[in-house]
Parts: C-alpha cells; structure tokens; sequence
C-alpha cells in the first residue's frame, strides 16, 4: 500500500518510489495511475473507476498471491481514506495472514499538503472528518462536527462535496458557526500540488460563496487560528 | 520551512531534499540536524535545545533578512507542532511580509507515520491531541480528550509524555475510558522510521503497562477500530 503524496512527484518519497519501481502489478484509481505516468510503464496496471475499490483490492491481492509484487497506490496517504484498510480487512476475511506479506507506505495526506499551501493552521490540536456519506451514516458524521466544533479543533474537512453531496458543506458550516463566529478564518485548497492549484483564504460567514467540490480539502480554524499577512496560522502560544 | 519526515532518509520528499541542498543556513533541533547528516555538511547550522525555539526561528528570520536561503527544518510536517507557525508569527510580528519569501514544504507526519506501522487505524475521522501542557493550559487539552471521545474519533496523541509529565496520559486514559470500552485497541508507536524503532499493540485497560515517553505516539481506536492479524484497522463500511 503506497501514498504518492497529493500528486506532485516532488513530494513522492524514495520509499514509494521504490517500491513502485520495484512492483511487476501497480493497482489504483485511474486519476492516481495517471500522476504516476511513466513510473508505470511496463506494469500489469489494475485501474477502475472510483467506487469500484473491493473489485482493485481483490484483484491486488489475487496477483500478490500467485507471488507478484503488487504496488496498490492512494493519493496522499494510503491510511487516511485511502486503500490500506480495505486491504488488511480482506487479507483477513481470507485468512491470508502470513501468506501474502503487506507493508503500508505513508504519504503526504491532504490536511498537511493543504495546510502547507494556507499557512500553518495545524499548529495545534486539529480534527480530520470526511462529509461523504456513501459509507458512514450522516448523523455519524454530524456527531463529528458537532465535537469537533465543542472541542475546539482546528478542522480538516475532506471530501467536502460531490456532484450528488451539495448540501453536506453547507450543514457542516451550520454546525460549526454554533461553536465560532462568522469571522473564524478558513482556507479552501483545491487539488493541492498538482495542476489547476487554487486557494483561497476566506472565512464562515463566507465560505459557501466559492465553489467547493471533491478536489477541494477546507480547513476551518479553530478560535485560535489567526490570519496573518495572508497566511492562517494557529498559534503554538510561545511567548514572543 | 522543510518537514523532513519521521526521520528516515528514504522518506524525505525530493522537495524538502532540494531545499536543504539550495539552503546556506540549515535551523532545527538539533536532533534533527544530526538525522540529516552530511545533507547539511558546509551549512551555517542554527542548532539549539528543544526549548529555544523563538532563538532559533529569530537567528533564522535574521538571516533570510540578509537575502540568504534558510531553511528550517522541523521533523515529520512543520505545520504539525512544528516551526512553520512560530515563523509566520514573527514575520508578522516584525513586520516582514513581502521581504522575505516564505514556502512551507509539507513532510510525513508522525499521525500517518505511526498508523503505517500498525496497520490502518486512521481509515476513518480522527483527532490529534498534544498531551504537551508547556505552551497550553491542561484545561483546553482535557476539553480536546472529552470532545474526541464524546465523537468518537480515532486519537492521535503526541508528546504523551516526558520526563517532567507522567501524569497526562494516564489522566487521558482515564477520560477515554469514560467513552470507550478497556478493549479499544491501542497502538504504541516508538522512534518510527528511525533507529530502536518499537512498536506496540495493545488496549485501553493495558496501555498504562508500557513505558510511553516523548519519542511515542499513541493511536487510540474509535469504536470502530478492529485488531485483524496484529494489525489496528478502522473499517470504512466497505461491504465484504
């Protein structure tokens, strides 16, 4: 299971790189497949649309029981929302521990690549929550922002929206302006480190004027996160 | 601001390694500055204890003032409890905006680090707490453990301990338990990807068992959180 980072191929490790390189089978979302370009080359390359992850990890796992390597590539890391999960969890519906030898390759995920482009708002204490529902119930996730709006977290909202899921960012924002002004800084970061990068810097009252989709991570400050020449920063609180 | 990762060569991102290579002056721990070895060989080095982070940062802004490339290197990501947001404030502070360029290089944070290393506990939301009251009131930091548990996040704790501070993790356990069962899977996670790395599984009721100090990170599960042939996993609700 290997994490390429948010897609740039400077922010590839040389441990991922290594083991793509070394791989014979490289399995992942067609998009992902496609940042690795010529890194694949000369692979058995296992590629299918975003929902059909089971059928990616079954066919990985198939390659890597008849003794090949199997590269199985998430963006960013491979153990936030990525494949890593999925893949121990069918090694073990099979009952192919110690038959099938795994390694988790991290990444970049997009709460630090995202945060790196806005500044440094993951200086303190900070949350990770997903709004997509297809696989976790809504209220569960509404319990999530409702504590992290309580707890006082710096927020990290991946999966903000789709074309089906519009409605989900603006009940999130809802939520949290129970818990911080309108003016609480947020950043919107879309498609960090690869092509057709935007950012914007704005805050909750204004958040749901920009177009927000699934290429976009959002981070919501926590009430100590200032903006700062620009940049969001949430302070460590060093005495200066 | 260079993330160097958790501390093993072969995870550096090309960026932050042509950064150090560009870099006439090299700032951080200095246990940092000893991982990077010969990678810093003919840098002026900025090199002070834990404790001296405003000195370093001011000895760094100093230089940049000066036109020179600097680059200040905290380990795994510097916008996760690292340099990147002490920087920004004292550019602000003094007034620097737009004379000195400022690029914060994203790293793999011990979070991504450590979950890699039991598995994937991170599959799902999760929270990241500091357990460090130097810079923050215990207060706040026991607000962030009930708002985790109350929303049932995967936890990330850092700096759970030190020599000056046993007490912070047992009174964490303490309020998890009030959330979550004493068989909640728990990962203890030493030095990752560096030398004497060592690497722990066990759970709420017995976690206080083993010797956790300020090189660890300790992965709570969510209610969710399964331990499947030696590994931690938080399923995402795939079906099987």
């Amino acid at each position: 299971m290997v994490g390429i980072g948010p897609g740039s191929a400077d922010l590839i490790s040389p441990r991922a790189l290594k083991a793509l390189k070394e791989a014979r089978v490289v399995a992942g979302y067609k998009t992902y497949i496609e940042l690795l370009g010529d890194l694949v080359t000369g692979r058995e390359v296992i590629s299918t649309g975003m929902t059909r992850e089971v059928d990616r990890c079954a066919a990985a796992i198939e390659r890597a029981r008849a003794g090949k390597d199997v590269a199985v590539v998430s963006s960013g890391d491979p153990g936030v929302y990525g494949m890593a999960g999925l893949i121990l969890e069918m090694l073990d519906r099979e009952g192919l521990w110690g038959r099938v030898e795994v390694e988790v390759i991290p990444g970049i995920t997009s709460a630090t690549a995202a945060a790196a482009k806005i500044g440094a708002p993951l200086m303190h204490d900070f949350a990770v929550i997903s709004l997509s529902d297809l696989l976790t119930p809504w209220e569960v996730i509404e319990k999530r922002l409702e504590a992290a709006g309580a707890g006082d977290f710096v927020l990290v909202i991946y999966n903000p929206a789709s074309h089906r899921r519009a409605g989900q960012i603006r009940r999130a924002v809802e939520i949290l302006k129970k818990y911080r002004p309108g003016n609480t800084p947020v950043g919107i970061v879309r498609n960090a480190d690869r092509e057709d990068e935007e950012i914007i810097i704005t805050d909750l009252d204004h958040v749901l004027d920009f177009k927000i989709d699934m290429l976009c991570t959002v981070i919501v400050g926590s009430s100590g996160t200032r903006k700062l020449g620009g940049f969001l920063v949430t302070p460590r609180g060093y005495r200066l």
